[in-house]
């Protein structure tokens, strides 16, 4: 028997991605998706490279009754489901939010980063966060699930483990990241418009972006002693995300480093462990994998890791179902490869 | 002794591309330049990319006075001008209007086309359209120009003196056009977003596009036995445009068509005819020039010409400044090779 | 049980877009995958992006044992295929070969427009032309099969039908078309660069290009009054392929064309027809479809038939594998969706 | 009197960008323009979208008489020009080498590091390194310059100042640079592919590049306590480089290192300082301008240097014009505003 899901948000990037992966999906059966201004249009009419013709229909969720709901997927952007949303909803039903509402910790920094009001906070300490290979346990029994940011992934993913193994043990760390544009979503303002960035490329939110305390947090966890410059790009590409995460080189610490990583992730089927060449973006765009690289610079003074992945799949879409295949217990992969 | 010019609606992309032309004229001094959303702003801090410093601000018409104005540019979207401002203007003073709002002879057609109301209709007469190397003398007897766009520029050049020559008499012409981004400005609809367009291709208005009957109008001067059809394309590139000009082939024609050109557009200096080999988008983008092929079919049923121009440059700012040049019989080449 | 499959050419585009199908097609075992340039490296290391790790190595076709291959796909250049290789191969085993080496019938056209001797001549009457929805019947019964080329499959889907039931009867057709760069393949010249080719545009081979007697051929058979125009461009995206055709409009033929293509392909999966708004290539890019649109010019003189395509699946991969699935009786859209 | 120049490796993009600006120069008369596959080909045919007709055409330097020639530039790629050229040539003849062949002063590791012999290495001694806003003095008075490299020019216009004025000491600096595809020149290879770059990114010879030893070589002439990671990337956009420098942060540092640099450049006509906003390639493309940015991060414990330059103008060709206005004493700006 499939499960049922409805998804809120449908028509935004992320959204369309999960339903795009989730049409073929064995154990899911879409009952229902909500979006604001596609309301009355058909699936097929409004994606018209669907894979499989559906009768489905854009709907209000007002007009919805969720009693065979088994999971709510909400691709809204931050602030619309803890504001609006989640306080009409049977909170009996299991939530995967892909947006940054319910992923920190502290209510006055959320409203500070965000710079908007939390209505539901109380909420938040149900939620796991769920960065599918670190807390797969912690998943496997929720029943609401946070959904980890674009850049956080690629970042935590590989930094985790090598805190917790303590082959990094303090020191400061840069991140110099990439992302593609698709990570802003639809907004209509100038900065999105294909006139401006279609051969560009700049860092924005240099001092303040909404990524730096989730990864603080996250990071925090495991190890106090260690701090972090982080820095987001926009490059002149749809989607596709490069972090580079340069750590303090010691003496013969990089294989170590690989070790760790090859003891942590070598059976992960979305874990692309890569010691000799730096990956290209191409190499992860369409798939739920992240490739990490480990390279030492010119003169052994800098470690570099090189994380990759798609901003829409392994960063967003990819990675809730993979939260949702973990949590009831469908293999993994489904509808993943 | 240099003229006083100012521009309406600098900080759009024509606008910009206007300004950067303009402040290498060595015949022309700005003397103001109008804006709405960016007021106040330094020109050196709104393009930060300009060639000469300027102690020159955005700021409102409103509060400008014009009595020492020699030429008024409008870079404004069509509407605006004819619509609110023109009627405020001392209308002693020259204009060259780079919108479609002064093109159209017929005020139901303008008002079907454009959609909008022509307040200002009456002023359309003393307007001499602004097809620089068609109607030079014209121009350099004008008082306001309204300046050709961008499709029309294209296709009138080739197509003009070939009607007024005789060597198309009659038959149907199909125009397959396509164009830059940057045509449709700064609009913030979701259609103009990097990730819609990035990638992508498409055919649009093919029914009824704005510059249909600024090309019939024109066309008919010549010769009423012709008839057209005209399919507008966007192209992933932020400017650039080519026309290609399908007609009628007729035993030796071609030899005709090249001579009539040669005829015509030998001496001129940014017209570039080529009979060997098609002509790039790269070969025109960032020049004033209009390149123009001539070739026919494999089996010499059709000829086609193809024509390629920057749409922002011979396609509005720079046959703009052409016009300028012709008007106050400056160098015509000045500030734009 | 499934059938064993090789591939000759798999490092190319098209190769290796036939490799990431075949990959999840429940009824093929990839047997061997032979190239020139990689041979010994593992398919997961050239393709970092592949859905499933698998154990094989790109080997050379001379040491490899045929006998139990139930199917040989080549995805080389044209040329190579029926030059070298086809004499040696068992000529038991089918074969779909997806250059243009088998697609002519007049074996001195073919080495006009190829520019290169035909070595294999006597096998082009066994080859089938494999264009899925025409020639389904054919193709099911066939042992060898010649893929169309990407532009004839986007030109000859549309206008069969409709010279089969005579609403087009005779006249000249217009054929304007456009293709994303991954159809000149990985091909080492100047203007297959990045730098050439990025923010660029450009009519090409515009008096004789491959693709012309191809369509011409087919056209021929089932109409020989008609005539047409074709004019190949490139467009500075990955894939992906535009034509638009322009015939003759005749009272009201429009509604009469729209009949003949709903009664031919509604049912069809992988053609998509839609006479309200023109498509976009993003609208097939990754997928098996053909978009199909119907449209007549602003003054009803021309009927415009705008056709989409991806030129690496449905253009070349995907059909392949649609009509594997036809020759082999397996579900036609297996692999494909 | 207009001093008569030479180009050698004319159509490669940078001697074609040098080509473009020292046409406009009022100084100059390009005497001779040399280049291997084009010999014979009139320069407006080579490049349709230049600004002035010219009667030059491409030759071989072979038959070429050097006796009237003031200035030499040389575009030609690492190699030929130390290798095969300069041995041939009346060295009392003036050059500017745009390569990276007279840049480093240790043979040693120009073998190692270009991994090619060095056959005339006798004379670097003589050669000044062109960094023209640092070394203007020298430059003034010199014979022959070593323009220096791109990613070099973004880091030591910065960086050179700080070091000198000791407002940075000691400590590692990370230098995480991207730059657009045209600093790889027109070199066939499949990764200069537009199908393999177009919506692609990704790491570059992150453990051995050529620029390395070059930006060590020139730091390490101010102070020899500070080391660095270097790490460039690959852009999808054709021109245009931006270095991201992050060094410790010490108190009140920023404004020591915001101070210093407006001390030095705040009066350069080339040297763009902003301590608001990051900069945006579409800053500084076709511009010699650099721009710089300083900031810290969020949680002040790094400062961030962005700079921003076209690496075929102001690292390229741009900066080889500025270097010949200082060695003739033109205006320094002349033909590049």
């Amino acid at each position: 028997m499939p499960i049922n899901v409805c998804i809120f948000g449908v028509s935004g990037y992320t959204g369309s991605k999960l339903l795009f992966h989730l049409i073929k999906h064995k154990h899911v059966n879409i009952l229902a998706v909500f979006g604001q201004n596609s309301i009355g249009k058909n699936l097929t009419e409004l994606f018209p490279n669907i894979s499989e013709s559906s009768d489905l229909k854009i709907t209000s969720f007002n007009d919805f009754k969720f009693e065979n709901v088994d999971l709510i997927f909400s691709c809204l952007p931050h602030g619309k489901f803890q504001n609006n949303i989640i306080s009409n909803l049977d909170l009996n039903i299991p939530i995967i939010d892909l947006s940054g509402d319910f992923r920190l910790e502290d209510k006055t920094i959320y409203e500070d980063f965000y710079n908007i009001k939390h209505k539901n906070f109380n909420l938040k300490k149900k939620f796991v966060y769920g960065l599918s290979e670190v807390y797969r346990n912690q998943i496997s029994k929720a029943k609401y699930i946070c959904n980890p940011g674009c850049y956080p992934t690629s970042i935590l993913i590989p930094l985790i483990p090598l805190l917790k193994e303590k082959v990094i043990k303090s020191g400061h760390i840069i991140i110099d990241s990439k992302s593609g544009v698709s990570g802003a979503g639809k907004k209509l303002v100038e900065t999105n418009l294909f006139s401006e960035l279609n051969n560009n490329f700049y860092s924005y939110s240099v001092e303040k972006h909404k990524h730096f305390p989730e990864i603080n947090q996250e990071l925090m966890k495991i190890n106090k002693k260690v701090s972090f410059t982080f820095i987001p790009h926009l490059l002149p590409v749809f989607s596709g995300l490069q972090s580079n995460i340069y750590i303090d080189y010691d003496g013969d610490k990089i294989k170590d480093i690989q070790n760790v990583l090859l003891n942590y992730y070598s059976k992960e089927p979305f874990v692309k462990l890569n010691f000799k060449d730096p990956q290209k973006l191409s190499n992860v765009q369409g798939t739920n994998n992240i490739s990490i690289n480990v390279f030492s610079d010119y003169e052994k003074k800098r470690i570099m890791i090189i994380s990759c992945l798609d901003n829409l799949i392994k960063g967003a879409a990819g990675q809730a179902i993979q939260n949702m295949n973990i949590m009831f217990n469908f293999g993994e992969t489904e509808a993943l490869l």
